[in-house]
C-alpha cells in the first residue's frame, strides 16, 4: 500500500487548519452580523439535480465526480453550493422570503490540477434570495468590506452592472445575439489588455469602427461620478445605468468606497445586474479574492417556477489563506498557551492543568514522561509561549516556575497570577 | 427533474444548523483547552488506503462509496476519520509526538437507512497518538466530562479495560482464540440482558459452569473500589486490573466520577486497553453519546511500522443534537438580534443598521420594501427578539422606536441605549 493522497487534494495539518478555521469563524461572524443564517446540505446530490440544464451546463458536468449507491442510484459530488441552494429552496416552498443564507463547505471538481487548482476546495457563499432591491446588492458589498476589514486585509472592490454592458452594446449597435460573447471578451480587458480584447472582438466579426466605439465607452476614465455623467450623455433610459447609480449612491451613504469599472463582467453568463469583484491591495495575489453579483433568473429557471431574484458573493478562502500567510509569515502550530512539565509530580500537575483549563486557558501537559530538556525542546518546537515547571519545591511553596519561552525569563509565581497574566 | 435528496441524507436548515454549529464550537473550545489541535483531510481517499486490511475490514468496505477520477484512479468516500489520521501520520514521519489532534467532518457509509442511520454523518474525533501513559487515557475521560458540562448535559461515563476482560476470560479458562467472540457477547449484557449473553456464549460452545463463572465475574456489584478489591482476589498479576486501577485513581484525583463497568467492551476489536462510553442522565436517548478507548496496535499495523500507541474518543454530534433539542425545545431560526423596519427612511435606516453591526449586534433590515404589519409578521415568524421602527419623526428626535417582540412593549430610545441593552 502506497501512502499518498488522491490527486489534487490536500491535508491541512494543525498549523494550516488553525488559520483556515480563523478565516471561516471571522466570515461566519460577519455574515451573522448582517442577518445571514447558516445552511448545510449533503456533500453529494442526485446526479439528475447536478446535471440539470440550468445548473451550470456541460462544462462543469465534465468535472463532476460521479458515484452510485447500493440501490444503483446515480449521484455526484457537488461542484458548487448554488445548485444545492436552489434545490433546497425548491423543496421548501413555504420558506419565508428573503432567505438570507450563508453556506461554507467543500465542493469537488475533477478537473486539471495545474496552477494550484484543487479537486476539493472550500466554497464560502453568502446570498440574499427573494429581494429585487438594490439595497440587497449594497448590503452584500458592504458585508464584503466588513469581512476583509475583520480579516485585516486591505481591498479594492470593483463594481459594475451587466444590464449596463448590454445597454452599451445596444448603443454600439451590436446584435443582441452577439452581446454575450462580446461581454466575455470585454471582461478580459483588465487581465489581458486592450490588444487581446480588440482581437477577440474582431474574430466575432465586429468591424473596427464599432470595436473602437465599444472600447472608448467601456474604457472611460475618471471618478465614479465622472464615469456616470459621461455614460448618461451617451445612453438614454439605461436601466443598468440607473441601477449602478443607485448602488453607488447606497454605498456612498454607507461610506464604502468602491471602484466603478465599466469593463467588469465576471465571465459567468447567469449574472443579470450588479457584478462585484474584490482584489487585495499591496499583495502579490492579483486574482480576485471574492466575487459575485445579482442572478435574478437562475433559481427560478432551475426550479421551472416562481420568481427568485438573488444576489450574493463567494469568498475565496484559499486565496485569503495565502494572503494572510504572506502577511503574517509565522504559522501557529497549536493554540496551546501553556505547557505543564511535571517533575515527579504528575498527579498534582494534572490538577494544576485542570485548574488552568477551568479558567479558560489552553493548557497542555507532558504525557510522555520526558525529562526537562526534552520537554522544553518539544514546547519550543510547538511554539508554545509559556512553560511551567512543577517539582516538589514548587508544591511546598504553593507556586510554580513559569518560563517565558520567547524571552527565556523564569519566575516563581502563584497559579492565580498566571491566570491573570494569560486571560485576555 | 424531481427535487429530492439522495437517499439517507439530510439538509440542515438554519434553525438546525445553528444548534449543530454551537455543539461543534463548544467541542472545539474544549479540545483546545486540553491542548488538542485541528486536522483536516479530504472527504475521499485512495480506495487502496480505505481497503487496507487493518483499516476496518470487509464489513465497512461493503458500505464504502466508490468513485473514480478522470485518470481512472480508484477512490472512496471516507467511512471514518481514523484511517485518514493513520495515513496522515504515515506521510509525516517527522511529526512531533504526542500528536494531539481533533478532527470534525462528514463521513459516508452506504448502508441501510433504517432507524435514523444516515449515509452522511458528522464524525467528531479527539485522539492522543504516541503516548502509552494512562495519564493520556485519564485526560481523554476528563475532557469528555468537561465537554458535556459545557454542553449543559448531565452524563454517566462508564469505563473498563479490554486487557482486564481477557484476564477474566483466562481466569475462566477460555481459549485465547475464543476470547474475542466471547467479549463481543459480554458487551451485550447492558443492552440485551443476561439471557441473550448466556445464549450467545452457549452457542460459542462454552459449558454452562464456565458461562456462570464468566457472568459472576463480570457482573460483580458495588462501588468502583469494591469491584477492584473483589477482582484483585480473583486475578493475579492482571495488567488490565493494574491499568484500570491507575485510571480510576487518576480520575478520582481530578474529581471525575466514573462508573467502572466490568461488562463494557465496545464491540470493535481494535481496542487494547481502556474503553469508555458516555450515556446521558435523565434523557430518552439511551444509546451512548460518546465512546472510545485505547488502540495501541491499529496505527502501527496499518502503517506496517513504528510504535503508535493511541487513545481517543468520538462524540456523537447527531445524538447530542437530539438531546439538546429535547432539553431546549424551541429552535432559533436566526441569530439576528434586531430587525430594522424603515418607514420611508431606507438610506438612514441602512446607516443605523450599519452602526449596530459595527458594535457587534446582529442586525437585519427590510430588503423587500414591505409595510409595517408584514414586516412585524416576518420578524415574528423568524423569532427575532427586537424590532426597531425608523420613520421621519424618529429621525427628527434622533431616536428610534424599539419593540420587544415577546412582551410587545414599545419605547422611544437612542441608538446608544439599544447598543448597551443588547451587548452581553
Amino acid at each position: 500500500m502506497e501512502l499518498k493522497l488522491p490527486k489534487g487534494t490536500r491535508d491541512f495539518p494543525p498549523e494550516e487548519k488553525i488559520i483556515r478555521d480563523k478565516i471561516v469563524e471571522t466570515l461566519k461572524e460577519v455574515f451573522e452580523l448582517y442577518g445571514f443564517s447558516p445552511l448545510e446540505t449533503p456533500a453529494f446530490e442526485r446526479y439528475e439535480i447536478l446535471a440539470s440544464k440550468y445548473a451550470g451546463g456541460s462544462e462543469i458536468l465534465k468535472e463532476t465526480f460521479k458515484l452510485k449507491d447500493q440501490g444503483n442510484r446515480e449521484l455526484g459530488l457537488r461542484y458548487d453550493l448554488t445548485v444545492p441552494l436552489s434545490r433546497f429552496i425548491g423543496m421548501n416552498p413555504n420558506m419565508k422570503m428573503p432567505f438570507k443564507r450563508y453556506q461554507i463547505g467543500p465542493v469537488f471538481r475533477d478537473g486539471p490540477v495545474e496552477s494550484a487548482r484543487y479537486r476539493q476546495f472550500l466554497q464560502c457563499d453568502v446570498d440574499v434570495v427573494g429581494s429585487k432591491s438594490i439595497a440587497a446588492d449594497a448590503e452584500i458589498v458592504e458585508l464584503t468590506f466588513k469581512a476583509f476589514e475583520k480579516l485585516g486585509l486591505k481591498v479594492i472592490i470593483k463594481v459594475n452592472n451587466r444590464k449596463l454592458l448590454n445597454d452599451i452594446l445596444d448603443f454600439c449597435s451590436i446584435d443582441k445575439k452577439k452581446q454575450e460573447s462580446a461581454i466575455l471578451s470585454i471582461d478580459k480587458l483588465e487581465k489581458f489588455g486592450l490588444k487581446t480584447v480588440k482581437a477577440e472582438l474582431k474574430r466575432q466579426k465586429i468591424d473596427e469602427k464599432t470595436i473602437n466605439k465599444i472600447i472608448n465607452t467601456i474604457n472611460i476614465k475618471g471618478s465614479n461620478n465622472q464615469k456616470l455623467s459621461k455614460l448618461k450623455k451617451l445612453l438614454k433610459d439605461s436601466e443598468g445605468l440607473k441601477e449602478i447609480e443607485q448602488l453607488l449612491d447606497n454605498l456612498k451613504n454607507l461610506n464604502c468606497e468602491v471602484d466603478f469599472d465599466v469593463s467588469l463582467a465576471r465571465g459567468l453568463s447567469y449574472y443579470t445586474g450588479t457584478v462585484a469583484e474584490t482584489f487585495l491591495k499591496n499583495n502579490s495575489i492579483k486574482t480576485s479574492v471574492c466575487g459575485g453579483g445579482r442572478y435574478d433568473n437562475m433559481i427560478g429557471s432551475f426550479l421551472g417556477r416562481g420568481d427568485f431574484p438573488a444576489v450574493g458573493v463567494s469568498f475565496g478562502v484559499d486565496r485569503i489563506y495565502d494572503a494572510l500567510l504572506e502577511k503574517e509569515k509565522s504559522k501557529q502550530k497549536t493554540k496551546t498557551q501553556v505547557y505543564v512539565i511535571p517533575i515527579g509530580t504528575l498527579k498534582e500537575s494534572m490538577k494544576i492543568a485542570q485548574r488552568l483549563r477551568k479558567e479558560g486557558i489552553n493548557a497542555d501537559i507532558d504525557l510522555m514522561g520526558r525529562g526537562i530538556s526534552k520537554n522544553l525542546k518539544y514546547a519550543n518546537s510547538m511554539n508554545i509561549p509559556y512553560v511551567i515547571f512543577i517539582g516538589e519545591d514548587e508544591l511546598k511553596q504553593k507556586k510554580v516556575k513559569l518560563k517565558d519561552m520567547e524571552s527565556g525569563k523564569e519566575e516563581m509565581i502563584e497559579i492565580t497570577q498566571i491566570i491573570k497574566k494569560m486571560l485576555p
